[in-house]
């Protein structure tokens, strides 16, 4: 990868890979050093790493760096990686928080752990110690990426930095995650709630931090980091509106889950919020009556999508994901941003709203 | 506090609580900013660094840095505090990892939060939304003691200093737990695992990276670092056995656990192990029978102490205490170190092998 140039997406994410396999083989290796008791969470840090991932946050992180025009080195690249660390931690707390059993297609954390206790025969409950593999392999990860940070090679004045937004970056990220769980538990149907959610859950966390932080990296000033904020908070929200779509819409094989998850799980988006508001009080017992339900048949699934479709609920939600594209695209024509680093920036706005890359 | 010369304990430790306050003061006023839905992870954060606690990872920090002969100042004591955030992770994960329904004498944060849900007549599990938010609250205090420590002032080289110490603790405390865990699994009856998981709960995490840390704020060389390696491991070992001794033993009233906890949880300590080796069939045969069960009455729980005292394994532990005890205060002897600081690393030694303070 030739670090002055490229800001292809691909590559980048394919160098971002490199990097996260680097780092966790040297990781893994200190793992087992310690005891081959610790065989199996080496094994899952990799297999989870490996796994198709979009790598969104190092992707923001390594692009937002690139739009202060400075020169791009390993270094920096491998700062941008341990990011996506964070995010291995999210999603294995993530499933434990939601009971969730499968992730990307594969069992998730808890439930690989779950199942290895039961080959084992080893003693106690094996759904218990699944959890706490799974909290333990969540904590893991989160140092795992200040550690890989730490050791990016990148200079100390530099790396200094970027430390106040990665702080930033996971207090919101965990804000917004007991927001969400606290919201599932109100049963909450207010569509300005759940926007609230979806701004610390996705707006910050996924895409206005990480930006952040690559800018920081590269020394940028207070306008670059306002048109991030301008591109990214918008998008942020975007993105979180368009998984709730998919959430109840998308195909089980792009999105590694059963299909209308969200339903079983009686997850609160706007999506929902705004089928409460706009459907009849038949349609609306009928989604009471499915939501948070862990058996719901598929008949039932399409029976609710074609509620909140006939609501004109996805429609609103449809739209709203486009004014927001649009905003977050009018704050990159306004910014004063490297090119390269621009049409990146278009081009993850695309993936992001439409998932694809 | 004059910082220019106190290794006064009680001192240090009013100090550290005093930091602890401070930083947990404004970062609960952001997290209520956000919303005040915050508002009880705002409390229980503040409750739980409210209770008491001994601050024994801080206290070593700051005595490590004291023994380097570098002047102290607020920022080091301050980036000393942000330790026993990283234990308050541990602590809210680790009462999820057991179920353990209290702490201190005080509801566990899990615990909390499920009475918390019943009360507020929330939807969904109780106990799964206590679950949610002890993890989630626990993820916060490990990332919020990486705020602190970036926070504390200290200049960027003293931190870029201590960064890989502090590392390394995390690293090892969440590799131990999950020894700690698998060992449980395991059902082991083997002293030498028993001991080995306590080298990683205990004498890395707790005493000898501590004192790395500080020894590192302060710039220490290699002697000083062996010194501490040698004190601070057979100290941390002789702390976890005597948390096991307690465990089993200990006064309600001063563990703020009920009488024999350590039995209801069937933990796999190194006391447990040499019962094994030392006791009859019969007496086995109990021990087996007792342990792991939670309404394990306090009639048991005396017998089961009949048993570990006849057969000799509380007076083994007693002598292996002893000498490890011994073993840590003759590298103190041998090293070369502050005396002001030594005098403190004697009172420490007392203190975690009696548990007094």
């Amino acid at each position: 990868m030739n670090f002055s140039a490229t800001s292809d997406l691909k590559e980048i994410r394919s160098a971002v890979n490199q990097e996260l396999l680097n780092f966790v083989a040297i990781e893994n290796k200190y793992l087992n050093e310690i005891g081959s008791e610790l065989a199996p969470v080496a094994q899952a840090m990799e297999r989870f790493l490996l796994d198709s991932g979009k790598r969104l946050r190092p992707l923001f992180a390594y692009i937002g760096f690139l739009g202060t025009g400075t020169e791009p080195t390993p270094q920096i690249l491998r700062a941008c990686a341990a990011l996506e660390l964070v995010h291995v931690c999210a999603l294995m707390h993530d499933d434990v928080m939601d009971a969730s059993d499968t992730r990307r297609g594969a069992p998730s954390i808890h439930k690989a752990f779950e199942a290895m206790h039961g080959a084992e025969k080893l003693s106690g409950s094996s759904a218990q110690f699944g959890i706490s593999a799974a909290i333990l392999l969540g904590d893991l990860a989160l140092v795992w990426s200040a550690k890989m940070l730490h050791q990016s090679g990148i200079d100390g004045e530099t790396l200094i930095r970027a430390l106040p937004m990665y702080d930033e970056m996971r207090v919101e990220l965990m804000a917004g995650q007991y927001l969400d769980v606290y919201e599932q538990a109100l049963a909450s149907e207010s569509v300005e709630r759940s926007l609230k959610v979806a701004r610390y859950k996705s707006g910050k966390y996924t895409i206005e931090r990480p930006l952040h932080f690559g800018a920081a990296l590269g020394g940028a000033n207070q306008d670059l980091m306002k048109t991030y904020s301008n591109y990214g908070l918008p998008l942020g929200e975007a993105f979180q509106l368009r998984d709730d779509v998919l959430g109840i819409f998308g195909n089980p094989e792009e999105t590694g889950k059963p299909a209308g998850d969200d339903l079983r799980e009686g997850k609160r988006t706007v999506l929902l919020a705004k089928t409460m508001e706009l459907a009849d009080e038949k349609s609306k017992a009928e989604i009471k009556g499915a939501l948070g339900n862990p058996d719901l048949t598929i008949t039932t699934v399409a029976k609710i999508r074609e509620i909140i479709i006939n609501s004109g609920a996805l429609t609103e939600v449809e739209e709203l994901i486009a004014a927001l594209t649009s905003s977050a695209q009018s704050a990159l024509e306004h910014g004063e941003i490297d090119p390269l680093a621009k049409v990146a920036l278009e081009q993850l706005l695309t993936i992001v709203t439409q998932r694809t890359l």
